[in-house]
């Protein structure tokens, strides 16, 4: 490569960071405006029909049509998803972090799984689950990420004649931490934040001109979002205009001896997350058992829809709290309210997700009574619960932060009733947000990163060093009872993802204990039907094999993807020049999708040809002596996110080959 | 190692954490007040004089006194660092960056350059040089949290039998990490920029369990200069108190059509950044070839303070602007003004250098006639340029903001000019911090710790977006015509530190090319004598050996230091039983501070014993086969933090071994 060919790469890298954050903030600006849209059409027709009723006591019928529709949409989420990409469930967010962590999850970055994901978000939240867009947004700019910087298309079948350098996994990885960079950046208006998520989970060594440009994909994002949903607004250009920001906007300021209080007020949070995890473990297990074929997939979906309606309607009916109009901005839902009165219950659930925890965040102290708050709070807990699992696109940090705003709110309803005079008890806005933060800690576990989405995106600084020191109270507390939710799924779907550290107390294991042997190794020069054999062997279906020479020693590694477009082309001794070799091009053309070895034929006569493997081995790969510790072993696979790594003896001869399950095998062992 | 002694070390860890975070706040605290108590002290003085003077003509007489306090404190910083630890000038964070690199830096993390540095700081600062407090606040949280992580001062001679187990490298970085993040974070006020500063620079990959501890020590240490620097302030307890915002608060917003505004003048502070780097670096060459004795190194110190102190005299008298009182609430300098007012310039020569920085950010629109600032801006480029490199401690931060504001404020105070009744040019502060950021990132280049220190420092989160797209704008600028200016004082100091990516089009190059051959090894087995001879061969000072056995092949590897405390205990084979093992204890107490082998009496008799190595030598240390291309062995370097690779060849046996040294080398010769 010449140097004006490494400029031209570089000037491409950046190039395409830009197009991911435009495209992704403007993938949020759709996701955010049809979840909008269809939430206030929802609402229009069901009070339509709630005013005709009101008094003719037909209110069977609104709650039909409001069930109806909910299961409407939610079936359609349900159904694409079941049937066109199941990878889109859930929130995205532990498929991300295994693919960032080096696991090849299959489908997880293309352009179905998209999608599914845009148009399954906007059905489940819009359909009146309990779930919010943020988890699937991060995905979902993974996924552009991906598919921009490949410059193809495998579901269209599309081929670009552009970005051909980036195709391979390092660089490829490289992008989609961009891409949920500027997926967090648009979902929460956190760009630092997205920068940090994405270094948190992708845990490959900190690259300065990398994070550059995630960063400015992450930037970039936001002003794309912001910019179009202040159009939206009809603030338009305002791009410092503080409807953008999503959790509204904090004045207040806090005293010294409230934090004994937050403190408090994280270890609730961390009570509740841990519970909160324990019961989704149960039911996930109950569902991986039970709900195994497709059709069962979509009734538990549209069950779980028709149950969350009906709550809802019936928590309206039985919360009795009317408040004079105006105080609530987002609804003016009568239901059974005199007139001029609108009901506080219905502002919770007749509003896209992200305004209710405004709601429950800015609304003057009196808007809510502590009944409401209770009898919203504990059937949402246990729904919120069966929900994060379920097969339609869901995202977590929404229900969280609800409920926690929801505990806090009475808190801080609980401070003002202790001391109704005090300056200090005036903002239940603070202890909304408090309870948030320790409910969301508490849940999911996450570090740094999650302290400055929040901080970003509540606009505020002065609650910094309260946030944190509860997100970290939280994490402890939960931690103490369980994993954080996404690593129990990411647990529960049995994914070898490597830990941030060596398992404890591992020092004394060695290579030869960890490593699979016999390693299955491959002749530097050897016959067709030799390779055949190792390809077609069931029980190695590793992704590469160690290449030796006629005295047995070590030479190097060769991909299977490899071996097999060698059979493809046929490039035999026998057949062709010495000269002859595969271009790099071919190669990288089949990435990432390989054919099966089924599809290529070799004849009889071609099984007793000669493979010369020698100009497209990795000749130096990493390898580690049989004496190497585990931690050793594991620092390597984690630093520089290997998928295998060669073990070889003083003779420089293959003994094994440890794969990032033999790893994740010992850690998964040491701790149950 | 037991289940219960490995969850001690990590409450240890912890336990450290907290010590550390508390301690290095504190430490804040007293460099803080004591910068205030003496400025103020020195005003009272100077202020005193003048008015005595300013009637009878007798102005040179206050001039004299300032200078004569201002050389006599600067005078006491000079000596100290140049005497006492010489490690300690400038502003550390450059020293610091190395060491986290991996690269021994000799005495930075020592208890002198501890104390060096803070009593420096607080010299030069209230010396009056262009100089900050911010560098050096890192530098000692860094050295802090290494004295107290190891138990033990040097210095003193003192050795505590506390934490014995974190005596070696690897775990000390990550407490001067921790240090450092705590030093952010009571420098600037800024927890999460501290946390990221630190990972930024430790450039080892990311871990979760020690990011949590970073963030508690940074959280920590925020908490305790809040805590008692709200006392100072008579706020006792009031943790959000906005006094204790280094920047002061800013309340205002912007407009869209600001942006263009805002990007121009990160060009500007893109170029002005590589005008101040490009200055100081033709300075700091002529400081090395001439300035080389230790008195002439004082000397210069004083001429600079001397300097400085007349040309700020100078400039009140130039500068006629005089203010009603009560615009600026820092100072009441009359000087040659009428009663009832104030002289400007004062304002920002007789206060700490902060709250000259707050005053240009906050002063109402017309406290600051556009000459002022002129006047005073041209002189304190070149003198902050002529400072940053002396021999005292000096931050460089503070000098950039003010440089950065100062003419932010003159482009603020030009678009009230040009729209004089418009709202959104009345707030001259947006302006003064944009030009701050601008100027300051053109200088420093560092990334997003940056980013989020001066969103932190700022309390407010609306700038975020601009702050972000200028910092980036002034970065690139400036990167197009030099290098950041700690890179260029560590490139001046020939330290090899690597760089985030391997050099560019350096594929083609293998190990062969790169490795420092023949590699000197050592037999498992073997003489005295010959241990002797390696260890006193002065073209090798390797910090280690590869071990071989009997037929050459590569075995291990065995540290310098290991080597040396065999001959010191003389566990030579003829001497001792087969199971008299040197215990861990031993090697682990000797460190850092190896002994020469000139203090090692070897007799003629123990010439001929034998030294057994295999218990000691590490067994699988990490290797690269002779055909691996640079990026590869850059890549482990990078990522492990290794010091040393050895190199071999298909039969296992050493046939080179490449340091840090000899990859820079690479790296540095494709550059030029």
């Amino acid at each position: 490569m010449s140097h004006r060919q490494w400029k031209c790469i570089q000037i491409q890298r950046w190039l395409i960071c830009v197009l991911i954050g435009i495209t992704t903030g403007l993938v949020a600006v759709i996701i955010n405006i049809s979840i909008i849209q269809l939430t206030e059409l929802k609402m229009k027709i069901v009070t339509q029909a709630i005013e005709k009723c009101v008094k003719s006591a037909c209110l069977y019928q609104p709650l039909l049509i409001w069930i109806t529709i909910n299961a409407g949409l939610v079936m359609i989420a349900a159904l694409l998803t079941v049937f066109v990409a199941p990878v889109a469930a859930g929130s995205g967010i532990p498929q991300i972090k295994c693919f960032l962590n080096g696991v090849k999850v299959p489908n997880v970055v293309r352009l179905k799984t998209f999608f599914t994901k845009v148009v399954g978000i906007i059905a489940s939240v819009s359909g009146g689950l309990a779930v919010g867009k943020e988890g699937p947004m991060i995905h979902a700019g993974a996924v552009l990420a991906a598919g921009i910087s490949q410059g193809r298309s495998i579901t269209f079948k599309l081929t670009f004649p552009l970005f051909e350098y980036f195709r391979n996994d390092r660089e490829k990885r490289d992008f989609v931490c961009a891409g949920a960079a500027a997926g967090v950046a648009a979902a929460f208006g956190a760009p630092v934040g997205g920068v940090l998520f994405s270094l948190e989970e992708a845990s490959s060594f900190w690259n300065q001109a990398l994070t550059w440009r995630i960063f400015l994909c992450s930037i970039l994002s936001s002003y794309s979002l912001n910019f179009f949903m202040s159009l939206y607004h009809h603030h338009g250009g305002d791009l410092a205009y503080p409807g953008l920001i999503n959790f509204g906007k904090f004045e207040g300021t806090y005293e010294g001896f409230e934090l004994p209080i937050f403190f408090f007020m994280g270890v609730i949070g961390g009570l509740l997350g841990a519970l909160f995890n324990a019961i989704n473990h149960k039911i996930t297990i109950f569902r991986n058992k039970y709900v195994t074929i497709r059709f069962l997939k979509v009734v538990e979906v549209i069950i779980v829809s028709v149950v969350s309606a009906t709550i809802a309607f019936m928590m309206m009916f039985l919360s009795a709290q009317c408040n004079p109009l105006g105080q609530d901005i987002n609804v003016d839902l009568q239901f059974l309210c005199e007139d001029g009165q609108y009901n506080t219950m219905a502002s919770l659930f007749f509003t896209p997700p992200e305004d209710s925890v405004k709601s429950l965040f800015h609304d003057p102290l009196g808007s809510f009574q502590p009944l409401t708050i209770i009898i919203f709070v504990l059937p949402y807990f246990f729904v919120a619960c069966w929900t994060y699992g379920l097969q339609v696109p869901s995202g977590l940090f929404i229900p969280a932060l609800l409920i926690g705003a929801a505990w806090g709110r009475l808190i801080g309803i609980c401070m003002n009733a202790i001391c109704p005079d005090c300056l200090w008890s005036q903002d239940v806005a603070k202890y909304a947000l408090i309870g948030a933060a320790a409910q969301l800690g508490g849940t999911v576990r996450m570090t740094i990163s999650l302290t400055v989405i929040l901080i970003e995106a509540t606009g505020n600084i002065s609650y910094s060093l309260p946030l944190m020191t509860v997100l970290m109270i939280a994490k402890w507390v939960g931690d103490f009872f369980n994993q954080g939710i996404y690593d129990k799924h990411v647990h529960l779907a049995k994914v070898p993802i490597l830990e941030w550290e060596p398992p404890p107390l591992s020092i004394n294991i060695h290579a030869r204990e960890v490593m699979g042997t016999p390693a299955v190794t491959v002749r530097e020069v050897c016959l067709v039907k030799d390779i055949c054999r190792v390809l077609s062997d069931p029980h190695n279906c590793h992704s590469g094999y160690p290449v030796t020479n006629e005295e047995g020693k070590f030479r190097g590694f060769v991909l299977r993807s490899q071996l097999l477009i060698l059979l493809k082309h046929k490039v035999f001794m026998e057949r062709s020049g010495p000269d002859d070799r595969l271009e790099l091009a071919v190669f990288r053309d089949s990435y990432p999708r390989y054919f099966p070895l089924s599809i290529v034929n070799v004849s009889e006569d071609e099984q007793r040809c000669h493979i010369d493997i020698r100009p497209y081995l990795n000749p130096a790969p990493y390898t580690i002596s049989e004496r190497a510790s585990l931690p050793r072993i594991f620092r390597l696979f984690r630093a520089l996110g290997l998928r295998h790594l060669v073990v070889v003896n003083d003779n420089f001869e293959v003994v094994g080959i440890v794969t990032r399950k033999d790893i994740w095998k010992w850690g998964h062992h040491g701790k149950s």
